[in-house]
């Protein structure tokens, strides 16, 4: 007393006999705190928490809360109880002392264990063993301390072993225990059993565990308690409940382990939850020939299908399944060999999906023919699966169409749409090493083809021999993309996730694999080298552009169609419908809002169509300049900057007019009045002629079998010549950073006639899809604004000539003008920008490109795949969005633009677009649509419908 | 009466009665106003309207304001008065028709006049002639309609005509007077006259208006009288009443006039102030011996001397002396000649100076030996003589410092620091059409010399002839610095103001014309061509600094010392003073701050000594990479760079670390502990390395000379292999977008040795120092920051090594260690970023480049100069701070960083650091000093003061 008396007066405490009344009413406190709970007594103590389900797993933890909530179901869970992680703090907070009550509680709850079952504890004849498992509220794997079969002693072994088939089994169980108990309550080193283990089965020539009789285990089993004995200096206790009340705390204690403590650092999880105790009643699948043991999924995991899809194996336990000794059977045969118990388990399952709402993975131990289940998840599945399951949930009312689309991840859709590897196949060609070389995972899906490594020649080999081809060059160009178009895949040493090679490739569905940098690609020699490992031209090889690996070889892959998935379309249509709901956002200036509409990013018709098929609501980004690569375009684009005078450039520009016309025509055909949005010429004018190197190239030879040709008494001055005006030329449009040069607007305010060529192809296409009485939106779209004052230039021309046009073809169209936001600049004074431009489109690339002084041609091969690596920056800004700098831009230039223009449409049309993250984003400041390559559509679909319940108001 | 009625009853008026009581009574208002006001009015008419001086000018305009004046600071001023511009408002809004008693007014002033002078209207004894001048509010030059020698009739001119001598002059005014009112009030078209007078001469066989006799005049007025005639079908009026009366009409029409509306339109002026009209004896310098004319200044406007400096011509009036035909005198003679008029002149030169308060650009006339002010302006003034004669009215007590301060552009201040082409010889240049080529004014100055087209040549023919050298290039590269630095001016024919070229040569004060695209440089020949004049190497050039402009041959220039300008020192020590006192800022953060403080751009001792000359209080940016560039440096560099191993690059920067040392300990000591913030490296790699082609066409010639080797039996590999590894790596170097690439903080990253390395370097130097007893304040700055984990990668870093150092060496040095803002992003997040920087300094070149996408050195050449020719930007971004763009990212980012860490320390070191108007906005955001190039210091000091005084706290 006089001790209590001295802490009590420490704490500042004054009456002793205020003193002892406190204490002793704090003891009878809690002594009379319920610090133990049946799995059978959820209901009540959830009705004594307010039905709050987070208190119970607070206070059960997950296991615990899980286990007792199957036993609520009727769900045949072997019989057990949880201490409470109050029970758990107390004790760490007591001088790791039990509770006081908590010991007679736990005494109490094996009691009614014994009285359900029959078995008892320490009963040679029939005994109860148990496990002991801790069982936090938040999971945390690996620091998970379980002691299995608890209540095996050398009577209880001896009794058990008496049926001789059962004897192996038994001892093995029981050195199990000794080992657990040694290891995890008395802190034996694991490597001390391990080793005589091992050493055991060399003396005595036996090599795997199963060349082990229960002799030998019987013999092991002895040695491991002599290894006990040695270790701590104290016997393995043969008393069970020593046995349990030594689990027990030792479970309370590993709550603050240093591995405890460092995960739950790591994982941000407070360090005062304490964590909860599981006793179960052990039960054994390899009792007898009506024993066994498997797992099942609720429906297929692969896919989706609506049947039990597992495996089991009779006479035998779960670590049989895992070790692979016997092959396994399939699940439905369980219903031949134990019909009864396959129904059991059939019912389990329709039990927990309807009360989980999720396709479950389910762990089950059949002892003597009676069902029990261990365990049950939801499970992991394939995103065909994950598709096929959520939309029939929905469709069973299982679930609604929202939680349907929020259990569908976006980029799973992706996976949907291009070409896999097959798994076997893949597995196969790690497993002999064919893995080459890894790069930047450019564009999804896998290719596989022979690689060739020029442009010209990937399409002549494929329209000649018909053969799947992988284009391989250091970096690509626009006037590669016949090439890329043709092959089945691409593969750049140079260059990241927005090089020419990687926006090209997603833009048309081909897998790509850029920047690989440990590949040294030789053209000249046509072959290319990483690893010491050659790879001639020819030769076969598989890129997968879904995680950037490139294999040598053929992989095989196999790629379905998007209308033959009706699940899917499913799933996009209720995705449209979420974001057609009208004031599902406010905009920053209180107007109601809908989602975000997904639009694309397409050039050509046929671009334009694919677009329409996978749900496009509009055009965002139709690049004219694509257009001019073309085979029989270039030449006549490249007469129009090589032309001395306007006369001569008019000239070609007449001759490109009706091509881009044509083009448009059928652009705005196939959208059928959705909007189109042309962005006028971008790219700086030497990107259409040849490299200045091989122009030079070109000239030297020239110059040499020139001086050839004189000795001979032959001469072509005429080649020089035009050889030494075009590089001339092409040196004079050299800029020492193109990305910040002569371009986009900026052509257009220097060369206005290249403007004129185009507004006038735009409106006369629209004038003639009108009069064949299609519906016609077209939006003309200037790129590279950074001041008002461009605007003020350029729109007034294009208002002239347009209405030029119209007044020439008698028709009025509606169409509309408006800018990209890519320099910084324009961000900063949207408000100005807005007085002209009558919609925004944020040309993300540009915008990232120029916010952090990022040169999207090299920064990703020279240090922003390190900084990334090294984490100096969390992901890539050019794959999604930085919302702290590039976005704050975004964000201020909504906001400016819709202060002068209240209902000021505004889009993003980089390759963010299609990145669920960043359309998040994008939904979150107000943006009206993001537009997208047409593969990415249906990501884009799904992660805006995700956005638009995320933040719909309360 | 009938009329009054019918024009108010088409205004709808309704009542005949109230309609005539109506007009009656605001006749009697009209008649009862004073429409007229004599010059000697003014005080009264002053306190009429509450002292408003505003509003005097308001109903006199500038003019009659002005002429009243003087006459009530007892100016002679020649009688006269003028008529408001109330009249004139109300003359226009009443069917031009005088108001009721203007003209009664009017010609009660005409009789006051004839009073005070004796002369009478019309009497051809003694006649009165006058002026009449329009004079609004504000200045409209070029809109003014003036009718001289009103009075004079035909009976006049011949009373006046009796004296012979004066006949030729009469008769002159005469034609005048016809002609003038012709033209102006009855608007026959000027050529008539212009084309009589000149058949006139040509039928009489006479040259110049000199040849014309009295008697020719004659016959040319009654000509003119004739046309006038003709031309309006009524003649010239004889009555000089009728004559007054219809010149102010006229003038009052002028206001309305097409060109007037158009001035006002453009120049922002309102369209209902009216003008003004004055009437003016005329008085005549001609009239005898005693009789004279001339202009003078208070003071000296080239040298600022305090004494009348002017000249005039006696027996002459104003015309004559602009004809030229006669000298005039130096009015320091007039003394002599006339020393009454002289002392009086004086007294009138000190009277209007002292009320000015500025010095006075006077007119005067004499006539018969009585002095005549016509007009007193303030007097435009060189450079020199503004300085000057600011501080010497500040130390006459005439004007505050604060006002001597207002006073001096800032620009100014820079002419005078820089050789000047003599005015003489320039003109001499001009008039022989020696007008090269222009270009962009890039860094100010006149350079004359040789022209040579290499640094190597230009460095030697220095070194060995001694003779002055101007350096031609294309454009220059860093390892051009060397002749760049022996030149007398720099000239190429690519690159803007910020071009590598313009930023060096204001770094170092060296003239420069950059960008002169005319100029086609042909290296390989020696020469240059533009306009098909061609300039061969060793031809002498002269260039312009400061217009852009390249002359043929020498023009003469001067140069003047700073120490040598004791009244520019005193100035730029006053501007000190206003800067330092505390609190005339308040930081947006509501803290109280001191003006601005200039600091310098500096990077080598010799440097960093002139910027402490021109009153440097730190160093705001010292350029590490330039010590690189320096010839005994650029190998060891080079060999760092191509090392493949960090041994063989730790080798080089071991080499390198005891030269940076050097470099900084000679800073250090002569900046005496003022702070002096050292940059890391910040270039690309590449940009020590050899141009790309350079290197090609040496491996090419050495191959092609191997090759003949070979065949004569000589081989050289060595070099071959040496080449063909140095074209590997450059390749390797090889960025698309530079500006935007691998460099700065991004390469520290990657090579963080390099860093290492320099950051020993500061600590050491700054130890040494130290323990030699001069206090040291490095501050480390890091470039290209765009992410504050960029800075918690490689601040740690540093700190490491200084603290390292300082355990070596045993000392403790006080540094900082902080970032420069030049990316948008930075700029962005400026809250985060100043969590671990410790300063801010922007680099505007760079954020302007990003912030608008304008690659600095192509966009001047490519397209920025037609933006600000065509007015698409009011002006170059990179010469003076856009404020509404990258203005608004410095803004938030100042207001930001403050948030993080209320007193950091702001600065720029941009090119803008020496635009007074840029530092007028830095001034306003909070900066706490401006760091320029030397040359730019005393410039920038006066900017600062001008910007404390304009934004004090009222």
């Amino acid at each position: 007393m006089w001790f209590a008396y001295g802490i009590l007066s420490f704490f500042g405490l004054e009456s002793h006999t205020h003193a002892t009344t406190k204490l002793k009413s704090a003891k009878e406190i809690m002594a009379s705190t319920k610090w133990v709970y049946r799995f059978s007594e959820v209901s009540q103590l959830e009705s004594d928490l307010d039905e709050s389900w987070e208190a119970v797993l607070g206070l059960l933890g997950g296991k615990g809360a899980n286990l007792a909530n199957m036993t609520r179901l009727g769900v045949p869970v072997p019989p057990g109880f949880t201490i409470t992680t109050a029970a758990c703090n107390d004790y760490l907070q007591n001088d790791h002392r039990l509770p006081d009550g908590l010991w007679e509680q736990t005494i109490a709850a094996i009691e009614r264990i014994e009285a359900a079952t029959g078995k008892i504890f320490g009963d040679p004849q029939n005994p109860l063993l148990v496990s002991s498992r801790s069982g936090a509220k938040f999971s945390m794997p690996g620091m998970m301390d379980t002691v299995l079969n608890i209540g095996m002693n050398d009577e209880v072994a001896r009794g058990m072993a008496k049926d001789n088939d059962r004897a192996s089994f038994v001892y093995d169980c029981y050195r199990r225990l000794v080992q657990m108990f040694g290891t995890v309550v008395l802190g034996v080193p694991d490597d001390v059993f391990e080793n005589a283990l091992h050493s055991y089965k060399l003396h005595n020539g036996k090599k795997e565990d199963s060349d082990l009789t229960a002799k030998d285990w019987e013999q092991i089993t002895q040695m491991f308690q002599a290894l006990v004995q040695q270790n701590v200096e104290e016997p393995f206790p043969q008393d069970p409940k020593l046995q349990l009340r030594q689990s027990i705390e030792s479970i309370f204690n590993s709550w603050n382990s240093r591995r405890a403590r460092d995960y739950r650092n790591a994982a941000n999880i407070p360090d005062n939850l304490g964590t909860a105790v599981n006793v179960v009643t052990m039960v054994f699948g390899n009792l007898n020939e009506h024993s066994g043991t498997g797992v099942t999924f609720t429906r297929s995991p692969s896919s989706g299908e609506r049947s039990l899809f597992g495996d089991y194996l009779m006479y035998a336990q779960g670590e049989d399944v895992v070790a692979g000794i016997r092959n396994p059977q399939p699940i439905h045969l369980l219903e031949n060999e134990l019909p009864e118990a396959y129904r059991d388990l059939s019912d389990v399952c329709k039990k927990l999906e309807d009360h989980y709402r999720d396709m479950q993975d389910i762990e089950f131990t059949i002892e003597d023919g009676k069902l029990w289940i261990l365990q049950t998840r939801s499970g992991k599945r394939t995103a065909r699966a994950s598709v096929r399951i959520a939309v029939d949930m929905a469709s069973e009312s299982l679930i609604s169409r929202d939680e349907a689309l929020q259990r569908v991840d976006p980029e799973h859709v992706n996976t949907l749409l291009h070409p896999q590897f097959n798994l076997e196949s893949l597995e196969e060609a790690k497993s002999q090493n064919r893995l080459y070389a890894s790069g930047v995972y450019a564009s999804t899906g896998a290719g596989v083809g022979q690689v060739y490594f020029d442009a010209d020649t990937v399409e002549r080999t494929v329209k000649k021999q018909g053969t799947d081809v992988i284009l391989a060059r250091p970096f690509t160009k626009p006037d590669d993309v016949h090439g890329m178009l043709a092959a089945k895949g691409i593969l750049t040493s140079a260059g990241g996730a927005t090089s020419h090679a990687a926006v090209v490739a997603r833009q048309f569905g081909v897998p790509c694999v850029s920047g690989s940098t440990s590949i040294r690609m030789n053209i000249e020699k046509r072959r290319m080298v990483a690893s010491d490992i050659v790879v001639n031209e020819g030769d076969w090889i598989s890129i997968d552009g879904t995680n950037g690996n490139v294999y040598l070889g053929r992989i095989a892959t196999s790629a379905p169609l998007l209308e033959e998935q009706t699940e899917l379309l499913t799933l996009l249509r209720w995705a449209d419908e979420v974001c057609d709901t009208p004031g599902i956002r406010t905009a920053t200036n209180g107007k109601p809002l809908r989602g975000l509409q997904v639009w694309a990013n397409a050039d050509y018709p046929a671009d334009v169509q694919r677009a329409r098929q996978y749900g496009a609501k509009g055009i965002g980004l139709c690049r004219t300049e694509h257009m001019f690569f073309e085979e029989n375009r270039l030449p006549v684009v490249q007469r129009m900057i090589l032309g001395s005078t306007l006369e001569e450039r008019q000239e070609a520009l007449d001759e490109l007019l009706p091509m881009q016309r044509d083009d448009f025509e059928g652009v705005f055909t196939s959208m059928q009045g959705a909007p189109v949005i042309v962005r006028l010429l971008d790219p700086p004018l030497h990107e259409f002629l040849p490299d200045e190197y091989e122009v030079w190239r070109q000239l030297i030879n020239k110059r040499v079998s020139s001086l050839a040709r004189y000795l001979l008494g032959q001469e072509t001055p005429d080649e020089i010549a035009r050889l030494e005006a075009l590089l001339a030329r092409v040196q004079e449009l050299h800029e020492n950073n193109p990305m910040l040069g002569l371009r986009a607007v900026r052509l257009s305010i220097m060369h206005p006639e290249i403007v004129a060529m185009q507004v006038r192809a735009i409106i006369e296409a629209a004038a003639k899809v009108q009069l064949n009485d299609v519906p016609v939106k077209p939006e003309i779209m200037i790129p590279l604004v950074g001041h008002i004052n461009e605007l003020r230039v350029i729109v007034p021309e294009i208002r002239q000539i347009a209405s030029l046009v119209m007044e020439e073809k008698d028709v009025k169209i509606s169409y509309k003008v408006g800018t990209m936001i890519e320099i910084p600049r324009a961000a900063v004074t949207g408000d100005e920008i807005a007085q002209t431009a009558e919609f925004f489109s944020f040309g993300t690339n540009d915008l990232t490109q120029m916010t952090y002084g990022f040169s999207r041609d090299d920064a990703e091969r020279n240090f922003l795949l390190k900084y990334v690596d090294d984490g100096i920056l969390s992901r890539n800004p050019f794959q999604t969005i930085d919302q702290e700098g590039v976005g704050k831009l975004m964000h201020m230039c909504v906001e400016a633009g819709r202060r002068t223009r209240e209902n000021l449409e505004i889009g993003i049309c980089g390759e963010h677009g299609g990145d669920p993250e960043s359309i998040d984003f994008c939904h979150q400041i107000g943006l009206n649509y993001v537009s997208c390559s047409p593969f990415r559509i249906p990501v884009a679909r799904l992660a805006a419908a995700h956005s638009a319940l995320r933040h719909q108001p309360a």
